[in-house]
């Protein structure tokens, strides 16, 4: 029931059209969902300004492509995350515009008009431990900007050698919000927590073998971190850090 | 070393006691920690304004009375989290003003001059499934307040029961950020995160029994969360949930 | 916003003491939740004839004494499970009329007035596998009973003396919804699920030591029982299990 | 021994052509369980008008075609799960007949003449909350069709987005019992329970990635569910929910 | 049904007062599980010589005094398992001659006539790895040694310490069946198993810490076994390992 | 140091080419262990008669015929597990006379002379619970079967339909020890070791999905078995369960 | 079989009072783990000068005080480790001269003469992350000095401050084997294994809660280190890390 | 900042350029780690005499070459584990000199002047339980001689055949550090413990099926090493033990 059909009922109510019971009788069944779905959508629209992100695992070519055909519809633009190379293939024959980051397995069709940035200045600094960890680091920054956020990376700067950290010092301090990936031991979120006053997002991958049992190792070791005030993601779970460094950085 | 003795080193050269090869020598082995430490330090009092957090688990009345002796002399302020009763005895017995919150287990001794408040408008919302979640959810509280937010307190809006959650969808929107604390089956960050665009903060807690593994059922469940970024912190960390809604209020 | 006061602002419409733009104003930031908060209620007075259930564990006497004062000044009666000795004396010096299964560990006061039954006929069977596992089954039984359901007990009736389980086909199969209670291998519903063709809820136990971890191997047999259709509860969930057998014996 | 065997036995005592002693030997050792095996094939001739379903995962199509060739020729009909286009191709050959549904993976050859439906009004509601977890929800959905029963179905209803579930409240209340089917957090399950009084039977599934461990958060979620009475089945095991169901509605 | 029934059906179809289809129809439902339990109760009589065995962990002085009663007035002997100092007074009050093995947390009244050992040359030899093994190890030779088997002793073992365990190889030879009692990392079974082949049953104890995880550690290693033929009971399980060594000698 | 040295040292000692104490010390550091080592496969020769098993799984082919030429010069026979067709294809060209059991997955080459039987009346029965078990049964079978033992195999006797297991007991009486092969709930070994009072060897598969965690549920169930001795090998360990049975039955 | 034993009967052969065939049969079977007994016991009186180290908890103080009675009348010397204050009483009385070291939890009767130095030179550095660690690394530090080597210590240096560990640089460098004791997240050993070239043995702890699982989040984390050639041993085991540190520095 | 920036700085306070003031402000910043990441570089190429190792698993060849080629270019040599036949056919490509070890799944470019062995003296032992540890076994081997120790192997030694491990007693004494390779129930590195004074470093291998969960069986069992003294790499890490022992024995 949309906002103009309760103006109409109440109307109707007004003009004697309806008794007072009907009305009530109409509003007691009232599908307040879809004020509230019609809602939400707009509220996306106007505060978002990006669309819906198709998880591509385990989905076929052909149903990630009949998905973004509709939201390029509704928005003339969308994004993947975990898109393998005959996905990318297959939306670039339908969508010669779009863009495979192949790194970060992710296909995006940008808007036509450049989108808003949500702010210049408060940046999102994604932090990678290992060369292996850069799949899910790139994923997470690949979203945060097509989300509409500056973008800064440090990589390849492992706990057991620290002076690659350290002579970061300043970037980090300038980040508004900062997504650390690391496998194995996990423990760089700890290291960085305790360098920076900005949020930390730990995020665990399952890069890692053995006693690592597919990230598990790491996501244990970010949830215990000494360094007060850091979160976690799931394991590989670019996305989420990057959709987290969003909210942190929109308001 | 300290600024003072880099300060005689420099005057030294300038005046021609030491040979800037000597310099170099003695600063090449600097130990830059100290300045580091120092300027952490300085860092700390200038932007936080609050004292490092005790906690008192596991640590007897005695070791925690040093510890809280100490911070006081040095901050006029301490807080303590997971304290006991024979805790909160003990220190009121030294310090007359601190304050023991019993269902948080926090001890707090404010400091004599109101600190500044970190804003007056950026809300931090905390949000509790179930009465036996109360502990973890006001440990959160009352830790958000020692650091100077405003918090907002919303409790028992389980999931099972999902109009006492949605009658407060004003109140939840309005937040800066959003602290969900629950265990059990550990669902409600997952609705919260699908109404709210603020940043959510999951805290699983140790509430339940049998499968809920002492928290591991709601860890996973908030980790595995399909709203996109939550982000989650250790089984029962409501500290650590605040220090991180502390760290996105603070910028 | 209750009925009635949707009423008479659908009255003040008609009457023209309200505008429809005023109050749609007031029904767009209507409380829904409210009329559903009222509704749910009013559905379980109606539909189930039973009180809230107060779970003990983990709460203080007073706590719960506190409880139960608010539900037994609304419906006349209450129940608590894993209600302890000093829980059920705390209640009866208020409530002389409560009645404590030590065994069950339930809390009861009956209505004044005797409750309907929800059917004479449909009787819920309550079958446990060892002595040990009696305290969770009898939950189960007071719990059901409580409910408003004819219940039957079968005790004692262990895989590793099948004898005693299959002189009682007969009653087996008379009954509407048949609970099974079993720990350490948990096997006990897969062969009673390949006797009766009624609904079986699988209750795991934490009975057992060792690798029974708990309850864990009981609980993961019974998800892989291979009797098609047999569902399962939480472990030591003799509660839940009642629960849903009374949503299936309700209809 | 057969039905007609003891009634031969019978007869040769009545006729004086075996003495009583003699007969209770034979008795004595006889085979109970053919019995009662015939008199189990026999009740579900009678009462559940469905055959035996085979499991076909892990099976050649070979293996597969030989026992769906030995159900056809007794019943004229059967029912397959977790069938691969290999194992429908095979079966296709065979039964020109046969239906394979790609999606739910079912391979079901209907008998000749139409099945007497177990209901016309006792619907089984399938709700699921992501599209990934739709085989296991359309496997659930076609086995409880195949086994008579009115089916409806509510998919793509996740709770990060509650609005499409609230609107389906009246179906979900008209359904005499409600499989949920999610994956991840597996947090339907209890917001449903919450909403309906028919019993909800909770299916995880495996979809998810990293602490999904599999599907088991989504297992630990439901198992916990703080709405009382959702039971759970095995992960994946949209069959298993269906005959639960089915047990349900059958009485 | 009885044996005595039974006839008694058959005499009546012999004289002609009842016809065939009338007995067929009360054969049909015979409770044969009656004949079952009754010959299964038998066998035991004859075959065992030993009572049945109690569990007492987890119940009461005042149960356990009951059962045991039962069964002395069954059979003149009763053994109990896992019993404490408490439960060992109030037995030894009722039974005098009751016995409590303290390491092995036993009670035995013995029968009062010997009983006929099952066999004088079949030994059982029960080994043990570290002194904290020893209340299980005592456990499984006590529980032996009243099902009338022979039974030798090995102590401190440990693999640490090869040399302690070789010079017992020609004890180790001599044993009709090998108990092997170890915690921590489990590995004797596999050492023993190399050693002898006489059956091995291995019992992993919860001795330990942190990473034995309650003997689970020792547990996967005994399953693991390099050693063919190793076989495994529950943690801590002496008594399970004692009867499986008498189902072994007692063919 | 062989036994030909020793006896060439004591030679000398008495001689006079050696003296004692020289003698001494060359003993005392003598390596005892290669006698120990020749004793051993001496006794294998004389005691068990059938050749070392060769586990193939993570072998090539050509590492497999290298170890089965080498055996089969030392012993003209070997057996090996875990084989697969091109394992049998290769050894089949190399040895015509091998036997490839496909189910079992075994591959044998029989002594040119016929094995003289461990026992003619000492049967081992293998019983399987589902058809998907089969492979795990089957190489239990054979292997007890090469090792010279009568096998009788009994198949498909799930919990869930107990009355195909009951019509079998007589044969599982006569059984000198049980092997139970069964995955999902793992149920089936409590069950039949309540039925007879031979050694009972439960073997748990990896059949199942879901929370069966690769035989996680039936490993932990079979554990915690109710009846009294069940012992249990690793997880799909045919092999195991036929050594250990082996073990008791060649006493 | 005995040096003497072995003497004897050589000189028997010599004298001609044995032949060799004779004396071979008795060396064939000779009981060679009596001299591998008498010799490793030497071994160690003469190699490591420190008495078997007891394992006191789960041990009666009278059992605690029988053992120690046993290795001070062999070697006037012991050490207990996981000694309550109970356990250092009983011993006190007994042993004036016992040192109990309530932090590390050790009870040590030391040797009336100074016991020689291993080294000078080679120092095991200890280093702890946080206060709750040091008794973990108290008790390795003791143990280590009682096993004769120099120890240092460097406390409270947790990665979230980084400053603290790096000062420390030269001190770290200088050890000849590190031990690192860490709970929670367990990060710290892999940035000390970055920053020195010596052997490091990290040692998890049980510090923490929630998921820190009793130390297994930092136990994996330990072993998943990305700093080549760390090293671990079991949760809270100090005794572990000091018995390693004395392997390496003993040679 | 370089050395020859500092020195420049230097040059300037002394010859008036620069103040004492300025120059503390430049140094205060001062990017140390670039002073300390030249530093740790030149120590390496000093004191370790080998290259960065290249972890190839879950890189692709070209990726692998890319860094190859940069460490040649830098060191004249490189070292790759955990390579595939692909990739050590791409490196032979570009590097005719490389060695690819097909077992340890190794690739190596000697250095063109054959580098200085550590010591002549200090051997390291490689130790392994079964023919399929090799892999891991001799990764740890070819790791441990490329870093310039003298290596030593004793195979196929497993603990139910002690005989074989015996008999090698002397070999074990003379090594300076063991590495124990051992997968099922990891038993291996206690025995070895026990017979050898040495540092024993346990490598756990993923080497088995069904409960030896990739591995987890072994490493708990050496994590519970009753053998005091005993560390733990993570699963199949042979790379990781050699470089353990290689920091043991470099000092």
């Amino acid at each position: 029931m949309t906002v103009e059909q309760i103006e109409a009922l109440l109307a109707d109510v007004a003009a004697g059209r309806t008794t007072p019971p009907a009305a009530l009788e109409r509003l007691r069944h009232l599908p307040f969902e879809d004020l509230q779905f019609a809602r939400i959508d707009h509220h996306r629209a106007l505060r978002q300004g990006h669309p819906e992100v198709v998880f591509c695992e385990g989905k076929t070519p052909e149903q990630i492509l009949a998905i973004c055909e509709r939201l390029e519809a509704a928005s003339g633009t969308f994004l993947g995350t975990r898109a393998s190379e005959a996905v990318a293939t297959r939306l670039a024959a339908r969508f010669p515009r779009v863009v495979w980051n192949q790194l970060a397995r992710t296909v995006h069709l940008p808007a036509a008009d450049q989108p808003k940035r949500v702010s210049q200045t408060d940046t999102i600094l994604v932090i990678s431990a290992g060369t292996s960890d850069l799949p899910v680091a790139e994923e997470a920054a690949v979203v945060a900007e097509v989300f509409g956020h500056p973008v800064e990376r440090l990589v390849d700067v492992g706990v057991a050698g620290l002076h690659r950290l350290l002579v970061a010092t300043e970037q980090m301090r300038r980040a508004r919000a900062v997504i650390v990936v690391a496998g194995m031991e996990g423990a760089l979120p700890s290291v960085v927590g305790g360098m920076v006053s900005a949020p930390v997002i730990a995020v665990p991958t399952s890069v890692g073998y053995g006693a690592s049992f597919g990230g598990l190792a790491a996501l244990l070791a970010m949830l215990n971190s000494c360094a007060a005030g850091v979160t976690v993601v799931n394991i590989d779970n670019g996305f989420g850090a990057a959709a987290a460094a969003s909210r942190i950085c929109r308001a």
